[in-house]
């Protein structure tokens, strides 16, 4: 692979630029007699789509889902789905200003080198708009977990820039812009986030990720373990500089005494685990918590270089988020689904013996 | 795959349990012509192997590499390098008494109800034996890297505990039992781990690794970026909850004015990105930290159940560390050598008529 | 993956159906800087296309291919090529009487079994309607090749039924309609096959391809082998049954005294092994031969049984090909291109260093 | 992969010389709880080890295999298998000769341009030696094929040289060191290579494989078809120049009312497919044939060249076989029972579902 295929029995592979005529991809190893509708996909895409409220670019993308393939009278044939997203709203002209200088903080500088040539249009590849279509084959994988495992992958802001966002309830998640699963905290976050627009600046957050209903078994040992390939997944998205598992970084400071998970007949007391222990899913909620930086974009002047190595003062205009993590909550679904389904499927291959087996705590 | 093999070109799969025969690996990819010996494996096992202090394991594992094949008068030839590592300190009669118990934090329980059988044997596949094979692999690619690019790739001690442990140089690294950066601050980690071990417990710890000299360009966007491959392998290891990338989870508090790296005709400024932007390496060098969990093996009792899923207390005696951080130290080198050298591997595949052209700054 | 994507570097990954709303696919891999156009494409599209003589299906598609990404200002630039191919001419209509019968020969039976659903709308995903992707991605491969290495590779019609056709020249091959390399042979094809379509009947054919100017060193043993990948991809064409390489099934009568090709400063004397010795390329031209198997779809009586188990009488009536080698010639010639990128790309990640010293002779 | 693992979910991945330490190999994907000792594997080697009559060559590899790991109390644990063979009668002594001049028909001049150096001892990496571990790997998956599915594969000299061999019975193939098939054509098999030996000669062969009660389903189309597959695996054996499928290069001259095989409500009629429509298991045999070219290394005079382009007249003496074909017999075997393993694991994992419906006819 040259980096555009996800997975090894449900793969994505993905294709397109922010500003090329369409971006899309192809989901192969769909489990056939699944009911699917572009609706399922539409879903998703909608809650990610850029334009929803003022803390989001204002940038004005239908992402509406064609599928072209794969499903025949609204089910899955185990055929490959593949499927595409016109790209309509593409102000190219945005971009000529910075046609010749490489923004800080961005993948213009990585991409100009490996490559030896250079797509201005905005992020070309490395834009964020290509994680449309990871939501999208996400909305696949989660559709198939539900309906087979009845698992269920959900994730919220957990903290932006100072501001702390400890859990309250699902509810609240889907009906505010930020995707905070406190109502109460919502207030906050818009003043915060006004003061960081305010100041011409962008600030980084936190997102973190529960599945729940796994079944006990799920990773491939001891490379293909499940902690590794959510690490993977969650590293892929742009912007995210870390990821960690149940208490994750917080472990360095812990005892085994406190940290290990001590097991009874009803079953785990607790889950510092977050649901892996030896990459392997021991039936508990897997729990991941993702980092994002700041947005590189910022409408303030930033020392940089131009394509001819000579120093340039810039700025970057146009319509970018202030917190790129708001709208990444459903793309860290997405690629969530996407590990577990394929774990679930290679899981089924090497043991289909052993499942029925399983008996679960 | 089933989790056994690491990277796309140049690929190590490895097999072996704490308490087979043996354990090994096949290196497959690596390029021909590189000077090869026994020797340049064993330096990295032995700094890896238990007992060298009595702040690691005390058992008394010899680590001995054979090379089975792949290089032909001292120099590799391009067909795959099988090696083996005998296992000499078996004494499996430690493990008969948790024969038929989970111990709390490991992977007996997972494995068992994965596979639907019991190697009660230590850790049997999920034991931190296994990693030796990685280190004895990593130690070939980091030759080739040295060579080939003058990519350096170190790791120390960067916190234990509640220790923080700031860098100091690299010469003290390898002076000190702990890998720690800085000798004066030995004696504190050695009363710290005393304590801990007196207290019949166990703690975690973070390791920094950092890789020099790397040209810009590598990584593999969208999916196989050098970071999420980076995150992959660092949680493949045994007792890793998280990683993170240059500021990592720090940059959830940052600003984008704080956090994107400018840059000048000289170079960039910062290394908030560490060394890798869009999914690819900036040239800058790569920093990447690690969190391990506290070892699950403790000698103090505490509940779980048996292969029953009745409730037992149990401790966890034999010869463990009181904190397996220590000994990664040479791991997660070796799993940082894999990937760059993939990584390498694969630009100079796709883009080798662009690299002569590529400018460094 | 699911068996919808080929290669390792260079990758096609393809989807679609033939009564679906598209077909199309992602090329994954191919370097940067390459000319390219939707016309490059078009090319091959339109010698595989149907309808172009009557010795062909007289379905009307127009098989126009829209790249949709991975190319910028007339360039790749290193990002996935996405492209698609609307279907335009589905008589679904044409299939509603063999809804619920298995055609003999065909692939209703095993699809319809793996799956556990029947896509009943022509051949589906079995159609050779899929292999018009593999003609847009082999069109990239082969100009690639061409540029880069001065690669040619060709393939015609060797033998239909019962008639051999001898090679006579390039020049002649697409100036008929059955890719035959001698135009003097043709009024005998057409005699040949106008019988054979007037008993209501198909026959079988194999086709011949022919690489020229390959380096020494391609293919990756010893599975990976250039060998084993051609007559991975050439089994994998709708139809084809057999796939030899250079003497192929004749080397099984031959003495060790005529088959092993000898050499002199000038070269080898003689090309039985078709260009490859131990899985690697020698220089010479690559020689491969593709037998195809009659069309299953025949306007005659036919023994089968329909979904209940049942025992029917069928006749398939439609548009379909008397001999399905015929349009595969730039299928044949597709398929090789592909394989033969994706090993250029793989020897050059690995023996880098070693190619420039390569001697020729 | 750079060539030497095979497989997708039960991988084989190799190593080794034919004049180093050992060879060996690591099985990665066998599932759990099978049955296993080093006896199972032994049993195929010795069917192909070389000395065991005077057609065969008179080394005297003793090809004894020792487990390493991935088997605990006698079962497969679904942990790796690692596995290795000792190389015992290495007379490197025969070989020095040869040291400079590269032999016709032989991969040491595609070895040594790809890799810039050449081991001369021996075929190196390309030496059919290597084979042995396919069979040791094969011999795992033979197991597993028969005691899950009932699936027994066997394979049977079908021609040597001019010598056709029709199938008589498969009693008879264990009982003569020619895999043939009928007892009573042994004396003339025997005279036909004495004449050949007697020349200082050798000859090319063909093998017969049979699978037989495979479930219908096995097969990933659209390219990781059964039959694909089966063309891989069958090319990458040393030799090997041709395979086809069912009537194979006979269909070419067959009418699609001869080929297409007509179903009953009691099976099929005829089996012209070999056991595979549209890449995907029938349900009948599956039958492929093999063909091997005859010994590149030959005791009489040949033109060559030296390592310094200069021209030679060379002898290939040393102990090798008339006809390499013989011995490949459980090589055959082995690869086709590692190519319907994997492919039985792949339907599991995706159309596990469907499974338990599937019909059988």
């Amino acid at each position: 692979m040259s980096g555009n295929t996800l997975g090894t029995l449900f793969t994505l592979t993905s294709f397109g630029e922010s500003h090329g005529a369409a971006i899309g991809g192809i989901v192969d190893g769909c489990p056939p007699g699944l009911d699917l509708s572009e609706e399922d996909l539409q879903i998703d895409l909608d809650r990610r789509k850029p334009g929803t409220s003022k803390h989001v670019t204002q940038r004005n993308e239908e992402d509406k889902v064609e599928i072209l393939s794969g499903v025949f009278e609204g089910k899955t044939t185990g055929a490959p789905i593949g499927f595409i997203i016109r790209n309509t709203d593409q102000r190219s002209q945005d971009y000529s200003k910075i046609k010749d200088v490489f923004r800080p903080g961005h993948a213009d500088y990585t991409y100009a080198h490996k490559y030896g040539l250079r797509d201005y249009r905005g992020g070309g590849r490395s834009s964020a708009r290509e994680t449309a279509v990871r939501v999208a084959a996400g909305a696949i994988a989660k559709k198939w977990l539900l309906k087979k495992y009845g698992i269920k992958i959900r994730a919220y802001l957990s903290q932006m820039g100072t501001v702390n966002i400890p859990f309250k309830n699902w509810e609240d998640v889907n009906q505010n812009p930020f995707f905070c699963p406190n109502l109460d905290q919502v207030p906050e976050l818009e003043k915060y986030l006004d003061s960081i627009r305010a100041d011409r600046d962008s600030v980084g957050a936190k997102i973190t990720v529960v599945a729940e209903n796994l079944p006990v078994g799920l990773g491939e040992p001891v490379f293909g373990r499940l902690d590794a390939e959510i690490a993977y997944a969650m590293m892929s998205i742009n912007a995210v500089k870390g990821v960690d598992i149940g208490e994750g970084f917080g472990s360095v400071i812990q005892k085994g005494s406190e940290h290990g998970d001590e097991l009874t007949p009803q079953g785990f007391l607790t889950n510092n685990a977050g649901g892996i222990l030896g990459g392997i899913s021991t039936g508990q909620p897997i729990i991941a918590h993702v980092a994002f930086k700041p947005t590189s974009s910022i409408p303030q002047d930033r020392k940089s270089i131009n394509t001819k190595g000579e120093a340039v003062l810039m700025q970057t205009t146009g319509r970018h988020d202030p917190c790129v993590a708001i709208r990444a909550t459903p793309i860290v679904e997405a690629m969530l689904a996407l590990v577990i389904i394929d774990q679930a499927l290679r899981h089924r291959a090497q043991n289909a013996d052993v499942i029925p087996h399983t008996p679960k705590i």
